[in-house]
């Protein structure tokens, strides 16, 4: 059933030209169902820049064991609040690839299509936006959680991207390879990078220059080694943030909530304060791995934590 | 060079299955600027909603001479607050299609590319969104400023809408067809409207059913005929704001502003004021015209005013 929906979604986005070419008969009747494609393109100085939606889970009932530290009636009321349903939350996957002239730069690979039917729309989305994974150069990871790896391999376990090196921080290679991680998501990590060669694995420290104005910024506590990354050309930048947040309905607004994801909350949430103080004092333009698409915005202090504020859509490169 | 610029970017937008078509090649090099198609879909009941962007237009200088009430520096503080550029705003324009089921209506009729270089793209995103001018049945006005009639027309003057009827808010056409109207905008109205033959023309109350489910809304104030259009089905609803505000930076947060397009300011605050008052303790679905695309939120209260919500964008219809 999921595959039937997403192979209709895929073959609706696959043939643009030919819906847009099909006219409406003259008596109004419902047009197919299909939405945009989800592809963002903007500038960082001469850098191209494009936010590729992943879909979305719909995770039920979100006020009971997602936040740690939360009543669920709190969590209820910051959804309200968010004019966002309580009964569930929508997370949304949101995939960046820059163009810097001399590199074709992924950030993540989302989740492979392997995680919810509602989600591995980024194939469509990239074809969409006029990208081939067989032309990514690098991709760089954020860390190794489920909905950020598995779009490393197919299905049937073949590796998507024909050259492209894989840049992993260090110390999230380093746990997830070693003893103390659980071992059921470290099989899964082992098996989405394993179908690569070892010769095309790089790893980093969370704060090198990963290419030419692309460099980590050591961001540890969701996960061991979680690392965003500042893209910077000319006067302009932005930052991938990976999942310092999840939606910002959760822990935008209420920086001191510990997401079930969270594998060090004190750390993270630590992290999450810290880059948001600085954030919102340099009204630094961010991509939201878990904001809804297109996911780009500032934060600014509001109540007793901070809020997105959206950059506005434009047709303008 | 605007008609260049415009018609490049028809040409991409009209091709985009060429275009996704086209990998990259192994080297990166920058891809071709192109946004994605400017139109976002949605459901209310069983009606299907089409939100079609036609690009914007930049106004310089917005502190000064825009707001009719507000100091210069006032106006870069609010600018300023919502993170938005204090030398330029670029306010959008979208225009708002329902699909009933036995009929396409369309609500206001965007610039027609006669009214600044970076709009007029309304026509190449209804064919994205595979909407064919000739399959609307009938186009809802909420008022007739020029960048809501001129898309009536094409720039030789032909009418672009082979069937449709034209529902004109009696007040709104008593107005700029009699004497008291001023000369300039009169003649370009009565030159959008002259195209159509008149039995196509249907004057209504401002708070008519236009159509199964769709009711007009009496909203003077911003022209003496404003309307707004709530379409509902089910138990969904979602209100065609028209101009009641201008882009959300400006009066949203500041109800109390009067923009320089507001006729009879009083009047236009007063009909903001209440509408907005009954949409925050609704929580109504809004589309606003001048919002950033998709303009699809809900307005809650925040400082001395008000403030979109956004909708989050989705995959799910």
């Amino acid at each position: 059933m999921s595959v039937t929906r997403r192979t209709t979604f895929a073959a609706a986005l696959a043939a643009p030209a030919l819906l847009a070419a099909t006219p409406m008969p003259a008596a109004a009747q419902p047009a197919a169902a299909r939405q945009a494609p989800g592809f963002y393109r903007f500038k960082v100085g001469t850098f191209e820049v494009t936010v590729i939606n992943d879909g979305y889970n719909r995770r039920p009932n979100p006020a009971e064991g997602f936040i740690r530290n939360a009543e669920p009636a709190a969590v209820r009321a910051t959804l309200e609040a968010a004019m966002l349903p309580t009964d569930h939350l929508d997370i949304p996957f949101n995939i960046t690839v820059v163009n810097t002239g001399s590199d074709l730069i992924l950030f993540d690979t989302g989740t492979g299509g392997l995680l919810a039917p509602t989600a591995g729309t980024m194939w469509d989305n990239l074809a969409a936006a006029g990208i081939d994974p067989a032309a990514i150069t690098k991709i760089a990871f954020t860390h190794f959680h489920g909905d950020h790896v598995s779009g490393l391999v197919t299905r049937e376990g073949q590796p998507r991207f024909a050259r492209a090196e894989l840049i992993v921080p260090e110390a999230e290679w380093a746990f997830w390879m070693g003893d103390s991680a659980p071992q059921q998501p470290a099989t899964m990590v082992k098996g989405r990078f394993g179908a690569y060669p070892a010769e095309r694995i790089k790893r980093i420290a969370s704060t090198a220059e990963v290419a030419t104005g692309v460099t980590g910024v050591a961001t540890h506590g969701h996960t061991p080694g979680h690392t965003c990354y500042t893209i910077a050309n000319g006067n302009a930048s932005v930052l991938v943030l990976g999942d310092v947040t999840n939606h910002p309905a959760i822990n935008v607004t209420n920086p001191g909530w510990h997401a079930v994801f969270d594998m060090d909350a004190a750390a993270a949430e630590a992290t999450r304060r810290a880059l948001f103080d600085r954030a919102a004092a340099d009204r630094t333009l961010i991509i939201g791995y878990h904001w809804p698409f297109p996911s780009l915005g500032r934060v600014r202090r509001a109540g007793n934590g901070y809020e997105v504020v959206a950059q506005p859509w434009t047709t303008a490169l």
